[in-house]
């Protein structure tokens, strides 16, 4: 089978919902390529590029793509293999009335720091830095905004919830597998608001948002054991449940909530014993704490617990 | 110098406050043991020893310690270098109104689990593991309560804030330096409520609660360059902030606050620049979920970010 290319150029989206049109049908298991616009469409190239506010549209996601045989109830496996920086600087930036200390008076909002490419040209996969300040930051690339139609309501790319949309999380990158629940005929997947690096907590709003090229494989778990409501991933290190929700005392006890019936499941293990055992291994970790919704994980060792599908 | 041995039957307290009695005065820089109890002064033995409620004296911290020298405005650095498991066995559990998910009627609160320590005797350093159900986990033992004299309030050793107190914060380790905004002459350094192990989050509001000995060299730092208003870690591979808040919102702001101004003086950056860069390298995390206050932290690799003292 050729390796099929979709870009953003075929197809993206602003918002997921419970009814999308695909750009694109693959086959159970097919590999291919997915290229993404950086989240603020290529608008902020300078320094001198200022956000006054966050555009209504935002985080661009390329697709969706349908998955053929992938209905409600089962799981969509997307197992990424790389995710390559594709132009040749980043930017990392504050926008008015958004991020962590937006009400800093010593922070300037607006403020814009391109982050150049420091080596390779950025399309060959050889870059390995990008430049802040004269600061060499290791390029680690992280999706930001990927998830699939949703169960009913309608959901922009700004917003993270039981669908996917705007995890901003740094473990959805080259060699994890991310899973979610299939809401609607196909999956619909989309992706794109790609970062070179960002931070845990995603503070000041953004990491050094980039264009970036995915290799990912496509995969339907039929009728899984244990049945998933919101998105889970696979590091090959760790397992780690992924929950969005108002505030981070919500999507803790989400996500805790959820490893609970996955260690039950694979130990044979009661609730109690999942939650007392949950509490001495690995634990919970920030994706994100300022977009609409935000996000956080709760991690389990890969020695401890793994998924049955 | 003789290496003095500090015992919870020496003293301990179960509050942290303005004025407190030493036990013992240490010498700027000098190197003690510390022993501590568990958590629950050895009242759970047995997975039949059930804890209906939260005990008024809990955490009993050895101490305090006096640090000659250390006066309001100073930082006091406690250098541990290591902790050892004191007893043979940890005991993990929930009680009624505590924890994160203490509103699941599927999970027995009350609940009690035994972790035996697997290999060695418990207190000749050799052990490697402690059994929960059948699995092993690996000893990486926890201070989870440490602090000093309060600026003014009296504080539970159930409660963390500036001063410190119950962090449960898992690099506080073997490896790590804790340092302390220092509120009152001598420091009074009081420490205890070890685990043998603990997730990130302490979900079910403990992890596995062990008497321990600790280690560690305390040293005062006169006027350091960067005050501090709370605790703040070096890990060897990271420097992290840390505070105590109502919510995780609050305190992930704090700490994000905190890791700026470190930032800000060891680049040059200002504060727009701090905040910009803080956002794509290490990131938020979180200690604890479940006591009055909760727990997170602000981390940079330490490759971006040494001390100033």
């Amino acid at each position: 089978m050729t390796r099929e290319t979709i870009t953003h150029r075929d197809g993206h989206v602003y918002e997921f919902g419970p009814e999308m049109e695909p750009v694109y049908e693959a086959a159970d298991g097919e590999s291919l390529t997915i290229e993404t616009v950086d989240s603020l469409n290529g608008e902020i190239q300078e320094n001198d590029d200022l956000l006054d506010a966050i555009p209504d549209e935002v985080n661009a996601a390329t697709g969706p793509i349908a998955v053929a045989g992938a209905s409600p109830g089962d799981v969509l496996a997307v197992e990424i293999e790389a995710v390559r920086v594709a132009e040749d600087r980043g930017r990392v930036l504050t926008a008015p009335g958004f991020g962590l200390l937006q009400d800093d008076p010593e922070i300037d909002h607006p403020a814009t720091r391109i982050t150049e490419v420091r080596e390779g040209d950025g399309s060959d996969g050889g870059a390995t830095a990008i430049d802040f300040e004269g600061i060499d930051v290791p390029i680690e690339p992280v999706i930001g905004t990927i998830g699939v139609a949703t169960g009913g309501e309608t959901i922009s790319t700004l917003t993270p919830d039981d669908h996917g949309g705007n995890l901003d999380t740094t473990d959805v990158t080259g060699g994890t597998t991310v899973y979610f629940p299939v809401f609607q005929e196909g999956a619909m997947l989309a992706l794109g608001d790609a970062k070179a690096a960002m931070a845990d907590g995603e503070m000041c709003g953004t990491g050094a948002e980039i264009a970036v090229e995915v290799d990912a494989t496509l995969s339907v778990i039929e009728d899984p054991d244990v049945a998933l409501d919101r998105p889970l991933l696979d590091t090959g290190d760790a397992v780690k449940t992924v929950a969005s929700a108002p505030t981070l005392e919500e999507a803790v006890e989400l996500a805790n909530g959820d490893m609970l019936a996955l260690l039950a499941h694979h130990h044979g293990f009661a609730r109690t014993e999942a939650y007392l055992f949950a509490s001495l291994v690995g634990g919970l970790e920030i994706s994100q704490v300022v977009d609409p919704q935000v996000t956080a994980r709760n991690a389990v060792p890969s020695e401890y617990l793994s998924l049955p599908f």
